[in-house]
């Protein structure tokens, strides 16, 4: 049977203070009071049974997570008592969904993004779903087809076609600097990183069995005994599942088939105040606003105010600019230098304790 | 006897958010958990014994005053019902001056500056009152010695020396455009007009029997009978002082004698956000910071977080701008349009309501 496990880890600082350690940016309620990650839920509809879905996520965030889905089963929510990296949460994720079914095909998505249309999307995860069950050891990772060389992106250089719309995959790609992105996207011959991937449940615990017995032991443990999670899971070596399984696999250093599936659809990562303002109106002057604002003489600004009505955000003579206050915290930055709010979210914790970062 | 009053109206919306409607500037405690009233109450000290020091204000700041002056009789603490500007707060306490001793002298102080050095304006005033008690009606105005061609302020234009230190006022002249100011100042012969004045309290109130006979009536009434304060009030007439006494009497209108004792002193009216923050110690960086801040890559950044150690406002790629967040209100501006706040206020009062502006 079919299965997608939604990936909604990590806490993106780059959206600090709307993101925090306690909220992490898929459960900021961005789009018209959804989440990313309720959208990334309602991507699938249509595609498996919501009995069929199942999230990974921080155990601090399985309560959010439970109410952002309340039709999820509370099953199907699995909370790691502490984060040890994607590896970790695609191997338990095939080690509980081969217990419950040893025929499980997994496909495992991100939450991180915007994507449209979703029927596209939904397209190409059939084909990769008839991939994954067709080809015997296939690891079958989903490609965006680049509108621009992204220098944020990892790359996935693809060979020839296996079968329509199915090909292998030569070599995973570190994020490059522009010239060399801009060489990938002028060949055609490479896709963004998705980040997403599917394969037999048992295939990716063989995978393990060859590449890292230890942790295909325990995730293996920890499905059959739930008991152990606290005490097993942080055992887990840190390791993101690309350099793990993915890149080894496609050197031939296990017998795993690396095929990709391309992902033609628009891809908006919201990595960042600006590509998460580009996806909301702005007005007149160009300004993407949210909450009590006034923005006098003010020009191509993204002013946020998440304090409440009893509270106004007034901008005088700002161009470019970015302003953000919570209740916690307030930023305000040249949208020029936005990429670099992790490093200030450092400074801020460092200063002032991790409460306010 | 000698008296000084302490003028204290006003809202001073230029210092927004800082400053409100129910917390005018003279109140907040800019300095060192000082407010400017608070050190113009100060400034006094020696000059007269607490028991003549009267403070007048608006009747809703009371309560402020009298914390912030706790040596401050509570009979010398006069509070307006509304707000009639300058004349009325100078006529009312003429009248009641003049009731409790008929030869009370009385000097009208702002509260608006920080002064310095203190003895020197305490010197100017000793020549003033004696100028007051000696000339027969005069009408002793003060006069700052300019340091600029300050285009925010009146000019005195001083005639010929009357006696050691005295000078007649020849005309009272409006805030002028810069070129005006620049003449002004080179010539020698203007003083910024600092709207303060002395006076006997009996010649203030005959100034006003010749200029404006139904205002002297008044506030005599009221001086007599303070239970009828709120009904006789609001029916003064809403004028300056310069205006209705000032000028008049310069262009002989009335029998008073207008003269003028220069203040040599430094003179900062904290009138805006450049000219506090001029007054506070900057970081190495050149931005002048209150509260739980932090500026990464920020420079001649004035950045007050006066919501509280539960906050943190942190700054990122920022030149030369203003940032302030109180719990009402977060403004960010660039400091070269800082003079405009006030029309600012104006439509964050339209929009969002006046407890919020």
């Amino acid at each position: 049977m079919r299965y997608v496990v939604i990936m909604a880890g990590g806490s993106g600082t780059r959206l600090w203070p709307l993101s925090r350690q306690g909220r992490p940016k898929q459960l900021l309620e961005l789009f018209d009071g959804k989440s990313l990650l309720r959208l990334a839920f309602e991507r699938l509809d249509g595609l498996v049974p919501v009995e069929q879905i199942l999230v990974c996520t921080g155990r601090d965030y399985a309560d959010d997570v439970a109410a952002q889905l309340p039709e999820l089963p509370s099953a199907n929510l699995l909370g790691e008592p502490v984060g040890r990296d994607s590896l970790n949460a695609v191997a338990w994720s095939a080690a509980v969904l081969a217990e419950r079914d040893p025929d499980a095909v997994v496909a495992m998505v991100t939450a991180d993004q915007i994507i449209e249309p979703v029927a596209r999307f939904q397209d190409a995860l059939r084909q990769a779903f008839g991939a994954a069950e067709e080809i015997p050891n296939a690891l079958v990772t989903l490609g965006v087809v680049p509108t621009s060389p992204h220098t944020g992106y990892g790359y996935l250089h693809r060979d020839d076609e296996l079968r329509p719309g199915v090909f292998r995959i030569a070599e995973f790609k570190e994020k490059p600097d522009l010239a060399v992105a801009e060489a990938y996207v002028a060949s055609g011959e490479y896709w963004w990183n998705a980040g997403m991937f599917v394969w037999r449940a048992a295939t990716l615990l063989s995978q393990l069995d060859q590449l890292l017995p230890a942790t295909a032991t325990t995730v293996r443990e920890i499905a059959r005994n739930s008991a152990r999670l606290d005490e097993l899971f942080p055992t887990l070596e840190k390791v993101s599942v690309d350099y793990a399984v993915m890149e080894p696999a496609s050197a031939g250093e296990s017998d795993g088939i690396v095929v990709g599936v391309p992902l033609d659809v628009t891809w908006s990562d919201v990595g960042g105040y600006a590509s998460y303002a580009a996806l909301l109106p702005a007005d007149g002057d160009g300004n993407t606003r949210r909450g009590a604002t006034v923005t006098m003489d003010s020009s191509g600004c993204i002013v946020f105010n998440m304090i409440g009505p009893d509270h106004v955000v007034a901008t005088l003579g700002l161009e470019g600019m970015l302003v953000v206050a919570t209740k916690q915290a307030t930023l305000v930055a040249d949208l020029d230098d936005a990429e670099r709010v992790k490093q200030l979210v450092a400074v801020v914790a460092d200063e002032f304790g991790a409460e306010l970062a």
